[in-house]
C-alpha cells in the first residue's frame, strides 16, 4: 500500500468532484420555489460524500457499469441528505456542515417537503437503472426503513440514563450501518454477484459504519470545531447517547454526574475531555472503533473474487479522518 | 347501467374491505415503538380508499394480475397516507377522518418519521411486483414528486388574494390529480398496454381528481360536518384557496371582503353558504366539477380495448358522493 496513497487520494477527490458535479446538475425546476429552492440549496451544500464514494469503490471492485453506479451513488447520497434534513428538524439542529439547516433558514414545513422531494428524486434515479430493478429497489428501501428505525431509537434513547452499550451499538448499526451496508452491497446486487457476496459487502459496510460512528463520537469531543462545521459537544449537551457517555455513566456513575451537573459551557468541554482521558474512556472508545474497522477488513477478505485494494484504502481513510 | 348499481356498490365494498384487511395485515414490528406505533395507528385509520379502489377497477378493465394490483393499490394508499401525515403537520390540522392526526396525538417528530416510514413501505410493496419494475417505479415516483409540487403551491397560495382559477386548477391537478392519474395508469403500465392507453388512463384519473377536489370544496361548505369527520369551513378560515373563494373574490370582491371580515364563527358559515347560493357561485362550481367528470368519461371512451363499465360507475359514485 505505501506509495500508492497519493494516487488513492486523487481517485477519491475525482469521485467526489464527479458526484458533486452530478448532484448540482440534477435538473431542478425553478417553480414552485417553496419546494425547489430548499432542495437546490441542499444539493449544493458540501459533504464528505463518503456514501457515494463507497458505492463507486465497491462497484469498481466488481467491475460494474459506471453509469448505473453513478445513479446508485447519487441515490444513496440523496437518501442520506433526506434523512439529515428530517433529523435536523427532529433534533432542532440549526447548523449542518457549517451552513444553516433548511428548517432554520426557512421553516419546518419547507424542510419536511424538501426531504420528501429529495427522497423521491432518489427513487427516480434508481428507476433509471436498467438492471435488476426489483432487487435494487428492495435493498435500498429496506435500508431506508432501517435508517428510520435507527433515528427512532436515537430519539427514544435521548435522556434515558439506562441505555447500555449493546443498545447503542444496535442503534448506530441501523442509523448509520444499514446505509453504508447498502452502499457496499448495492453494486453486488446490480452485478448479480451472488447472495453471499452481497451479504459480505453488506457486513463490510455495516462494520465500517459502526466504526465510523464511534469515531465520530470521538471527533465530536476532540476535533477542531472549525473542521467539523458545528459546535462540538452539542450531542452531549442535548442528552444524545454516545459511546463515551454510556461508558462514563455505567463505569463512573457518580463522578460523571458531578462533571456534567455543572453546566458552565466555558469549562464543560475541557472537563469532559480530561475525564475521558483520565478514565481511559477515550482509549477504550478508540479501540472499539478499531475493532469495527478490523471487522470491516475481515468481511472484505471473505470476498475472494474481487480486487479489494481500493476498499481497504477507503477503510484506512475513514479510520484516520480528523473531521 | 340501471339495475346494476347495487352490485357495483357490493364490488366497491368488497374491494375496500380487502384493502383494509391487507393494510392492517402489513407486518409492522412492535419496536421501536417511537416509529411503529404511529405507523400502526395510521394504517388502522378509516378512509374512503378511493385510490386503491381505482387501481383495482383500472386493473380489472385491463385484466391485470390481481396480486400485483393489490400491491400497487396498497402502495398508492400508503403514498396518499404519507402525504396526508406530512401535510397535516404543515397545515396544523389536528383532526383527520374524525381522529387526531399523528402530530397532534404524539408530536411533529413522530409524524415526520411515520410519514417517511410509510412512504418507504410503499416503495417496498412496489419492489415486490415482478413485472416492469422500472416503469412502475418511475411513474409512481414522478406522481409523488408532482404531489409534493402541488402541496408547495397550496402553501404558496395561502392568504394570497391574487390567485386566479387557472392557478388553482394547476395546483389541484398536481396535488390530487397526479396521484389519481397514477392509480389509473399504473395498471396499464403493469400490463404493458401501450403508451397511448397509459396516457389516456392518466388523463382520465387527472380529470377525475380535479372533479373530485372541486366537489370536495363544495362538500367542505355544504356537507354534514359529522359525515366529513372534521369541522367544516376550516380551509376557508385558514386562508386556503378553494374554487368558490376564488370566484367570490374575483367576481364580488368588496361584498366577499365584507362577509368574511366579520369573524363571528357562529354565523360565518351561514353567511358564506347564503352568499355562494345567491351569487350562483355554488352552481358555477358544481358545473365546473361536472365538466371534469365528463372529461374523465371522455378519456375513458378513447380507450377502445377495455371494458369501461365499472370505471364509468366509479366516476358516477365519485360525483354523487355526499361526504
Amino acid at each position: 500500500m505505501p506509495g500508492s496513497q497519493p494516487d488513492f487520494q486523487k481517485l477519491i477527490e475525482f469521485i467526489r468532484d464527479e458526484v458533486n458535479r452530478d448532484l448540482t446538475n440534477l435538473p431542478i425546476p425553478d417553480k414552485p420555489a417553496y419546494f425547489y429552492d430548499p432542495i437546490r440549496y441542499s444539493l449544493r451544500a458540501t459533504g464528505k460524500r463518503f456514501r457515494p464514494i463507497l458505492v463507486h469503490l465497491a462497484g469498481r471492485a466488481l467491475k460494474a457499469d459506471p453509469d448505473s453506479l453513478m445513479k446508485m451513488a447519487l441515490a444513496v447520497e440523496l437518501l442520506h441528505n433526506f434523512t439529515l434534513i428530517h433529523d435536523d428538524i427532529m433534533d432542532n439542529d440549526a447548523i449542518r456542515h457549517g451552513q444553516p439547516t433548511i428548517h432554520s433558514k426557512w421553516d419546518a414545513s419547507k424542510a419536511i417537503l424538501a426531504g420528501d422531494g429529495i427522497f423521491t428524486m432518489a427513487q427516480l434515479l434508481l428507476s433509471s437503472i436498467p438492471d435488476r430493478a426489483n432487487e435494487v429497489f428492495g435493498f435500498f428501501n429496506q435500508a431506508c426503513l432501517e435508517v428510520c428505525e435507527g433515528q427512532a431509537l436515537d430519539k427514544e434513547f435521548e435522556n434515558d440514563l439506562s441505555i447500555a452499550d449493546e443498545q447503542y451499538l444496535d442503534m448506530i448499526e441501523k442509523k448509520t450501518g444499514a446505509l453504508l451496508g447498502a452502499c457496499a452491497a448495492l453494486p453486488a446486487i446490480l452485478t448479480n454477484a451472488g447472495k453471499e457476496t452481497a451479504e459480505n459487502f453488506d457486513q463490510f459496510g455495516r462494520a465500517l459504519g459502526k466504526g465510523f460512528q464511534i469515531h465520530d463520537d470521538l471527533l465530536e469531543i476532540y476535533a477542531d470545531p472549525e473542521d467539523m462545521g458545528k459546535s462540538l459537544g452539542s450531542d452531549v449537551a442535548e442528552g444524545k447517547q454516545t459511546m463515551m457517555v454510556i461508558l462514563a455513566r455505567n463505569e463512573f456513575g457518580q463522578e460523571w454526574e458531578k462533571i456534567t451537573s455543572d453546566p458552565d459551557p466555558e469549562t464543560l468541554m475541557k472537563r469532559i475531555r480530561d475525564f475521558f482521558s483520565k478514565t481511559n474512556i477515550k482509549d477504550k472508545t478508540r479501540s472499539m472503533a478499531e475493532w469495527y474497522f478490523d471487522k470491516a477488513r475481515d468481511s472484505l477478505h471473505k470476498i475472494e473474487t474481487i480486487d479489494r485494494e481500493e476498499l481497504l484504502k477507503f477503510v484506512h481513510l475513514v479510520e484516520k479522518r480528523t473531521y
